[in-house]
């Protein structure tokens, strides 16, 4: 009998080529987690995730499934297999979900989160793990900002010209700007986000923040669709999967993130 | 005319050997600080830190102090040797101090933070900078016991063999345990600490939280001063220099710590 089982992922994004596999030598979260988890079932293993994160992004809950007919405890396959990867990815928790479980299409909502460090010295503690911005950010400015992107809208202005998708239009459910001392962290959480959607909405939302644009502006490159008009992609050091809901049916466990350090 | 000069430091300690300098290929903090300072000042600079941190100890807020002839900005200083050395390492403030500012004497309190991830899975994105307990700790119980520690006294029971201060005598102002979610946190403040003490703390709180021992238990190792009777010193991953205290008229900045990643 084949079970389907699901797993919550953590990892640190900076030396892998993203979560999809790639030919070597490229690191790849996935090659790296289905061999870790093949040692567990004794067969080969495949996974399907919720977002397939790029380059250089951290996942603090990424969520896969697998299907498998060897039994094991949920511990087993959370113990097995971190046992089998290396020090920056981990499986944090295992279940086994019903076969129609699907970690990519059940989704109900995705959340990222942008870290900025916001100084004028570099973090050595975050190094490749935030992004720095030397100028003051306006927060208040960046959240006027934010508001007109809330919704459900046609987001080709703020799609990578390379995104697959097939409809431009997706539904930002949230979209906060918060400040904690010398750190602004932005949350986005949406049904689906396009390819560098995230990002895209940092670089304009820091641009906006730094005095560069009005507050307005957003809304403009929003109603443009036009990818030109939009500032530079927000580097991927500061992007984390940050939590992923699925209907509360499946009873998957969330991340508790790691809070002051 | 020379000027004394001090500056806030921050560093992951993963891949240094310490503090202090070592014969090569050992890395450290302090010769690759004065060798990125040196280029800046044009001269050899020699550093003076508020706390030698041992090997894989991490620093939020540590203070040193050089002395030079050469006139620069603040933040030429903290920019040009930032510059000049590696992503782990960097400085985050730099000022001009009266003459009798030292960083090591001058110090009023040090607090040192020991960060433990209290879950069964490890963490990818804390790996080598949290210490990861798989047993429930009980934040209760290890409360208890660092009432035991607070204030003036032998500290011998806490101290590493190699230890040199000349008295094992140390006044604990502050021993504080917080429970956040699946992370508990123990921030340690003195006017000065043993070689491992916080280290040693950390271990003996640990085994309470776990059960092993009493909350009493801190009291009894403490009156032995037998570092035999203490359970195993925790490993350095958790630990960061976190702040330094120094008298309010010489002005110096504190490090505000990343919240919540």
């Amino acid at each position: 009998m084949t079970r389907r089982v699901a797993v919550g992922l953590e990892y640190d994004g900076r030396a892998f080529a993203g979560w999809q596999s790639q030919p070597p030598p490229l690191r790849s979260v996935q090659s790296l987690t289905e061999a870790a988890l093949a040692q567990v079932a004794d067969h080969a293993i495949e996974l399907v995730a919720a977002g397939r994160t790029d380059a250089g992004v951290h996942a603090l809950a990424q969520v896969a499934h697998f299907d498998t007919p060897s039994r094991r405890s949920a511990r087993a396959w959370m113990l097995g297999a971190n046992s089998h990867l290396p020090a920056d990815v981990s499986i944090t928790w295992a279940r086994e979900v019903p076969p129609h479980f699907h970690a990519r299409y059940s989704v109900e909502a995705r959340t990222y989160r942008y870290v900025i460090c916001n100084r004028s010295a570099r973090s050595a503690l975050t190094a490749g793990r935030a992004t720095l911005v030397h100028a003051p950010l306006d927060v208040e400015r960046m959240r006027a900002a934010a508001v007109a992107l809330l919704g459900e809208h046609d987001f080709s202005a703020l799609r990578a010209a390379e995104c697959q998708a097939r409809s431009p239009v997706r539904r930002l459910t949230e979209l906060g700007v918060e400040r904690r001392g010398e750190w602004v962290l932005i949350s986005a959480t949406a049904n689906a986000f396009l390819h560098h959607m995230v990002r895209n909405i940092a670089g304009l939302l820091i641009a906006i923040g730094q005095g560069k644009a009005p507050p307005a502006f957003a809304a403009e490159v929003l109603a443009s669709r036009n990818r030109q008009l939009a500032p530079p992609t927000a580097p991927a050091d500061g992007l984390y999967l940050w939590r992923v809901r699925y209907p509360a049916a499946f009873c998957l466990p969330e991340a508790e993130p790691p809070d002051g350090l």
